[in-house]
């Protein structure tokens, strides 16, 4: 599954990671070797839900988007990946002031990836994995992405 | 699986919706019915992904909570809501000006409550089902619930 | 969605449906109408797990199979059904002397497909819904079917 | 998350394992450990599909049945263990003589427990992941379970 990653694609890859919604959510992320990638975010009050915690929605953002870079570290580069479907699993109470999230490529494939992602949650000292997905990814070419119509 | 709704709860647990990331990201919930949970946004471009569709990330926390807040309104006063755990199909790319969610109870219960959260795009004057997710929730009794230790 | 489904390509499914180990299980199936599919059990003593329940893997099979062949009603000849992923609910304890499986297509297309698969139980004349599947699909042409090697 | 298991209470849960539609399904299963549990089948003719892979269902049955017996080994003498719900994906073709499961509990609790399944089929000399799954279990009182009629 490996591919030779150049420090250019790298940065690429990298900075395309943190746009749009992820950039609103403040995450950040980095390649740690092909097929996987981490992502990290420093929590803020606007990450909690009504009782205080970190917000399950938080943690599955992390958990697809770090899946879907992890996958795009293994495709060519005139493809986009997107995500068909994931399912992820609330282990703990996440509460902590940083999270990150650890997305490895378990299956790869020309045009089905699968991706195991887990989400930590630091605090007081501790890492305790907060959530496990599986996220199934589709890496499609350039040329067949559906055309965003103008509004 | 129907129990009263007063007008004041239903207040309570509309403005308890909309609270920390919920407001960050800008949705909005109404109560249909007992057992139902209606929810909106209109779609900004921090929604968005870098391809430029509205981010799957948007659409699982959409799912997500709207599911816990339909499960709410089956449970008693002194009782809260967690995600254990959904899965979300992402069936069609979502790039419209607005989205609502409409998640339902199908299986109620003391403990273990099971929703449908259908998620449709509103573009060009159509409507369009984009991700469909099956939520598991816990209600849990205040008094259980874990405390968050002081940082 | 909607493609000609001749009376002879119905019955041809409807055979291809019940070998293997669907046979063995001793499930039946039919098409009501194309991209759904209706399959049926007669539930014996070995469908049951060492609670008497109806075992989680019978209405796991049942959700998954009778989803592709949902799926199967709207490819063409040449084409075979994989399933990629699917998750499934238990809604209730199943324990009666007949199930059925009811699968929808919710999303076509030429290569992924997505059905919603429910499974109700029947017992002492009532009809209830006892689990919900959503079933990920792939289409894929015989020529690309992964022979398996002579052992 | 380790619990005192002699081994007579080792002997009844491997007993327990295979009964009914796992009996009829062929597996075995043992406790390498605590936490963990371990099946194995025999590949048969009546395990396969139409195409002559190993069914999904044969493998669904198989992650779930075994992250249930997993989930045995950490509970009370007096609980009984249901499935939630659970998520599977298929990763590989699986066309070998001999398949096995391992199942790890990644999070314990009274109540809710839940197991990392994983499937591998031998062919060839060879050892191949075919399958994951995620499950989401509950432990049951002998008690609350709820009592199958009479038919």
């Amino acid at each position: 599954m490996e591919r030779e990653l150049t420090s250019e694609r790298k940065l690429i890859i990298e900075n395309d990671f943190k746009r749009g919604f992820i950039e609103y959510c403040g995450f950040e992320g980095e390649i740690p070797e092909s097929g996987h990638f981490i992502s990290r975010v420093k929590v803020m009050p606007h990450h909690r839900q009504q009782d205080g915690y970190i917000h399950a929605g938080v943690m599955a953002t992390m958990a697809d988007h770090t899946a879907g870079y992890a996958a795009y570290t293994l495709t060519p580069d005139d493809f986009r990946i997107l995500t068909i479907e994931f399912k992820i699993n609330f282990l703990k109470p996440a509460f902590g002031e940083e999270m990150f999230c650890h997305a490895k490529i378990i299956k790869g494939g020309k045009q089905i990836l699968v991706a195991d992602s887990e989400v930590f949650d630091l605090n007081r000292g501790g890492k305790y994995l907060v959530a496990k997905a599986i996220v199934t990814l589709m890496a499609v070419h350039d040329s067949k992405m559906k055309k965003i119509p103008l509004s």
